[in-house]
């Protein structure tokens, strides 16, 4: 049996599943959880893929180290989406951290990581963790210059996760984070989502004032070629604590000092697909 | 219609076709050119992607550009493999460059690439290129210090490209190439073949002073994290001119001096397969 995720028509990734362990539909998606014969526990969401076992230390190290290893004090920091926790448990790896939220508007995400996936949601039930099942949008809303850093784990620009990649949420972010904060997103391949990583981009280029993207390979997205975008007025993802993020990469599997530098490293037709950078 | 490329079983990476150009049995393998909807022109072997017409720039240009920069002169170049033609048209980029030998064991694919995919085999008709349809093997027994460099642009280590994976072979290049010259290996992903990374670093290793992996994003191949080692017992990727590294990347859609240095950094799981470079 096998799991394909199809993209575009033109593309398919498929991933040989064991068996099924949930399938359902919640109030927002279709939540589907897999054994797979070589990456683990697989989840997707509207079938696409989220997340395996093997391989979701690379995504969420990506998302979470290079902007709080470049933040010089990370005290208080949010996670919009990242329901499975990934996010989160790296967050945690920062001593700074005094406060991690999370913001996930479907409550069956986190439940169902919580109880099938603990090497990824484990750290959910941590004391400095709060969490929050609501609309990223209302929830971004009602914060003044509170967090430090913002990470945006969303899902693809389809379904749920549309609203996050548009310049009105970008606007809701500055306001929820303190004028030296930074914000990152994901932001798609470069392969198939050319538009969405020009638009968002161009979006929060005239928001703030450092636009910064960066790449990591991620086996199980289409083309294995995955971006973040980072965003701030303040920091900049090309200035970070070497001593800081050595000590860190003890931890990780993914992240070390070089790898956070060779991440701001683009080929030159991406360069070209960010050039207002 | 679609090409599927099934990875042990466990994982695999489908490409729709509008139509197959040419599908025949050569003398050494199944060789099969399609028409896809994203792709352009897509060529397998044995059923395994080798390239197609809109991504194969990244290949080309990560296995050539690399040595070849890092090298301060670098006039001969054997590429060993690559039928195509790709790595071949990117070596002539170099204004050092003064004989570009492909030596490719199946005439057909590169008959097959002249005539249908002239972007990619077009400069296999230059003046410098001397083509050579014969084994690697006895081909490289022929030539004592005459390279500058010499790239293997193999396929897959199972089928014909099996034997050039292995210690015997690295000893032949490394009588084959100048004292100074450098190689470099196409060597497969860290998600699937841990084995071969491990075992071709460590015979490298045993031959050459300097060993070096490095990376690219490649969509059409499993994971999409593809590697490459270079070796050499004078000259190392990390050495390169900056001036000549920048002028070049004027021609090219990946590389550029950021990507050379930023590829040679490895992620720790990666660190890890080749820990006695």
């Amino acid at each position: 049996m096998w799991f394909v995720e199809n993209q575009n028509n033109v593309f398919s990734l498929g991933i040989s599943i064991k068996d099924t362990i949930i399938e359902e539909q919640s109030e927002f998606q279709k939540i589907t959880l897999y054994n797979t014969h070589y990456f683990g526990k697989l989840l997707t969401l509207d079938d696409l893929v989220m997340l395996s076992e093997k391989d979701e230390f690379v995504y969420h190290e990506m998302i979470c180290h290079m902007p709080l290893i470049s933040h010089p004090n990370p005290q208080k920091v949010l996670v919009v989406g990242g329901g499975d926790g990934g996010s989160i448990r790296e967050v945690l790896k920062h001593p700074e951290v005094t406060e991690a939220v999370l913001c996930e508007i479907d409550e069956r995400v986190v439940r169902i990581c919580q109880e099938y996936m603990p090497s990824v949601a484990g750290k959910l039930s941590d004391p400095k963790v709060k969490l929050n099942f609501e609309d990223g949008f209302k929830f971004l809303n009602s914060f003044n210059q509170y967090f430090d850093v913002i990470l945006t784990d969303s899902s693809d620009p389809i379904g749920p996760g549309e609203n996050l990649f548009k310049e009105d949420y970008y606007k809701l972010i500055k306001k929820a984070l303190k004028p030296d904060g930074i914000m990152v997103s994901q932001s798609e391949t470069p392969w198939f989502y050319q538009e969405t990583m020009s638009s968002m981009t161009e979006s929060m280029c005239k928001i703030f004032k450092n636009v910064e993207t960066y790449t990591a390979f991620i086996p199980l997205y289409p083309s294995g070629f995955w971006t973040f975008t980072a965003a701030s007025d303040h920091c900049s993802l090309k200035k970070f604590d070497q001593n800081r993020s050595k000590k860190l990469a003890e931890s990780c599997r993914y992240y070390n000092p070089e790898i956070h530098q060779a991440a701001l490293a683009l080929p030159n037709f991406v360069k070209k697909m960010v050039n207002n950078q």
